[in-house]
Parts: C-alpha cells; structure tokens; sequence
C-alpha cells in the first residue's frame, strides 16, 4: 500500500550538485593530486562559490543563456588568477574544468537511486548542463531514466519554468513530483509551485571539517531523510 | 586502434521509431489482443502514416509547438472514427495512445547498445517526446546515456538545429557525432551538416508482410549495417 504521502507520486526530480555527488571531496582530492599550489578543499569551496554570482548574470539578463560548464570555466580562470596558479596550459585547464563532468557520487546514491527507479520515473533537474550530466552518470553509474537541466528550459533554477517543466515532460501534475534536494531554497521553490520535497541531509557537502550546515526550515509536508537509501525506505521501494 | 571510419567519433545519436525498437509489430500485436474490429497490422501502418503530415502541421507554423504524444492522439482519435472502432472509453484511449511509450525493442537493440555505451556516449535524437522515450527506455531496458528529442530543441527532424543540437549538447564538433537510423531522409539530413552516419537495416519495420524496403541511395561515407550489434562490430566496441 502506498503511503499516504507519496500517493499519486510519479517523479522523482533530484538535485545533483551536494544532493546525489560530491562535488567538495571530488575537486578537492582531484586538485590535491594535482599538485596545485592551493588547499584543495579550499579550491574546491572559491570555486562553487562562484557559481551563484555567474547564474545570477544570466538571470539577470548581463550573460545570455550560457551553459553551466562556460560559467565553470570564467570562475576557473578567474580562482587560478587569484591564487596566483601557474603553470596550467589549456587542455590543462580543459580537463580540470571537466571535473564537474566525473565528481564521485555519495557513497549512497547508486543503491537509492536503483531502488526508487524501481517504482518511479528518476530524473535530474540540475543547473548542470545535459552533456556534464551525461558523462556524470556515465563515469558514477548513476541510473537515471531521464536528464532535465536547466538548458532543456534555458533557465536556472529557482526559476518556476525548471520545476513546472518537470511535470510538463511527463504528462503529470505539480503534485505528482517530488524535488529532492539538499539544499532547502530548491525545495521551497518547488514547493509553492505544488510540487513535493524531499530534504536529504548532506551534513560533509561543504567537507568533512567545514561548519555543520544549519538545520534548515523545510516545507511543511517535506520529507527530511539521511541519504538516498532512506529516501528508497521511506517511498516503500 | 580505432578505424579511419571512427576516428575522432565520440556521440552516437538513434533514431528510435523503427531503428531501436518496433513500433509496427507491437502496435499490431496490441491492437489484436485488444480484439479491436481492425486489422492489426492496418492499424499500425495507418497510425504511422498519420506522423508526418502531421509534424509537418507543426513545421509549417499551423499548430504550435505540439508533443508527439498529443499528435498520436490526434491521429488515434480519427482512425478510431475512420474504422468505425466503437467502445473504447477515454481511459482505453489514453491507454491505447500510451502504446508508443511501451514499444518493444527489436531482439538485437539492447546488447547492441550495450556494447556502444562503452566505447561512445549514446543518446536517442528522436521526434519522440522526452516522457515517452523515457517511459520507452524504462520498459524496453534501453540504456541510453542521454535523451535527446524534438521536444528539446522544439524542432522535429530534419530541421537543421535537431542535428546540430547534438554537437552542441556534448560540445563536440559536428563530425565527431553520428546519426544512426533507418530511414535515408534522416541520415542525408546529417550528412549535409556534416555528422555521419550509419544505416541500419530494419526489413520488417513495415511488418513481415509488407512489401521489402527499397534499398535506399545513403551519404557515400555511410556504415550499412543489419543491427545495433553489427553497428558495434564496425566501430569495435
């Protein structure tokens, strides 16, 4: 029997980047190994943090719609001026860049995902591009039935034509999908659009000595789990 | 070593009504277990007839943007009025309409496919809208590494910015993807953008009864081949 809170639920939409992959602990070993005149870990934090500034252009209109891995790229030349890195040619800087294309997923995220594609449609719907996507779940093994990203819309997240799009692709309503996320601005985007959520805590996104994420406040009907194996338990698959 | 054939080659694009599954056959197969008073194997062709016409509607600007799914329905709806087929409700009708999303695979398609994942990234680039090929991969075991549709660029093949799309999805030169089918329109249309291609033999796409193929005119660099694992072979997966 299903449970009352996911009756009629027929999409499971994740958020990719802290949610299902580890994109703190992936670029800081990556550029660790690398030898960088830098501390990996913090690398790996100026870099994301970039991110939000560089969607926010494009939202605003100062940036045409640009993929996340040219947006990727403007900070990583930027960091490696800041830093004062040399030494890094253009393929170097190439295939650095492309570490968002094979961040390692969290040690749960193979088996959850499995588990819930067992009895829902499991998608995507990441500002990452659909190609970083693609090689992501190629080189993680992630079981995805779909890639949604904000180029299919041509806008970022928390845009409502993100989430609205999820339900438009597979011929449900709002309620009939689920957001999952670690972050909880995603969800209550989704949320006051009528879609379901699902917090998963990821308490080392920001690494495993960073300051503990607070707990955030959730959607009211959200569900709040430990990873994505708990998520399977709690959906009954 | 890769062949002169493949060099450079990194995307794979299907087409997926007849070249990756059977879209004949299991509509007849349906059709007549439904004990629907029609010839199953009429139904399918006159089902399929109804596509391109009505696409073409769309390309011309005299519908907007429109699904395949709503097409299909479109098209059901006059054929069930055309054979005078009474009795079936609007939920059998959607049901029957969902047929598309439970096509099944030719026998070959899936250890085909298989064997090019591994070498190449492989995506559908289909008229098929995204809720359906996902549906359709998820019944069929079909493992694409990214959907690609129509319903993405908002253009059905063969216009131009499907073909390219592609190249630009995975930020890859033109020539470094190729379009595999089993309907020459769709494989001149690449070549003349300069991806290139493949041919896939299907001599029952029409049913066993039909009226053999002709033996089409391909790009002169195009592969022939007899099935998805003929195609592997080639390109030494």
């Amino acid at each position: 029997m299903p449970k009352t809170t996911d009756a009629g639920l027929r999409v499971l939409a994740f958020d990719v980047f802290g949610t299902v992959v580890d994109w703190h602990g992936s670029i800081a070993r990556e550029v660790t190994a690398l030898g960088l005149a830098v501390d990996g870990h913090e690398f790996a934090l100026a870099w994301r943090a970039g991110y939000a500034p560089a969607m926010q252009r494009v939202a605003r209109g100062e940036l045409p719609w640009t993929k996340i891995g040219v947006l990727h790229r403007i900070i990583l030349d930027e960091l490696l001026e800041r830093f004062a890195i040399r030494g890094l040619d253009e393929p170097a800087r190439q295939h650095l860049n492309r570490i968002w294309h094979r961040l390692d997923a969290w040690p749960d995220s193979v088996a959850g995902l499995a588990r819930l594609k067992r009895r829902f449609t499991i998608c995507t719907l990441s500002n990452g591009n659909l190609g970083l996507l693609s090689d992501m779940a190629k080189n993680a093994g992630l079981p995805w039935d779909c890639l949604l990203s904000a180029e299919v819309f041509q806008k970022y997240k928390p845009d409502p034509a993100t989430y609205l799009g999820v339900a438009d692709v597979f011929d449900v309503q709002p309620h009939q999908v689920m957001m999952v996320a670690a972050h909880d601005w995603d969800l209550h985007a989704a949320h006051a659009l009528g879609l379901r959520s699902a917090y998963v805590e990821r308490p080392f996104e920001y690494g495993a000595t960073a300051e503990s994420k607070a707990t955030p406040a959730l959607p009211s009907d959200s569900l709040r789990v430990r990873d994505l194996v708990e998520l399977a338990e709690q959906l009954d698959c």
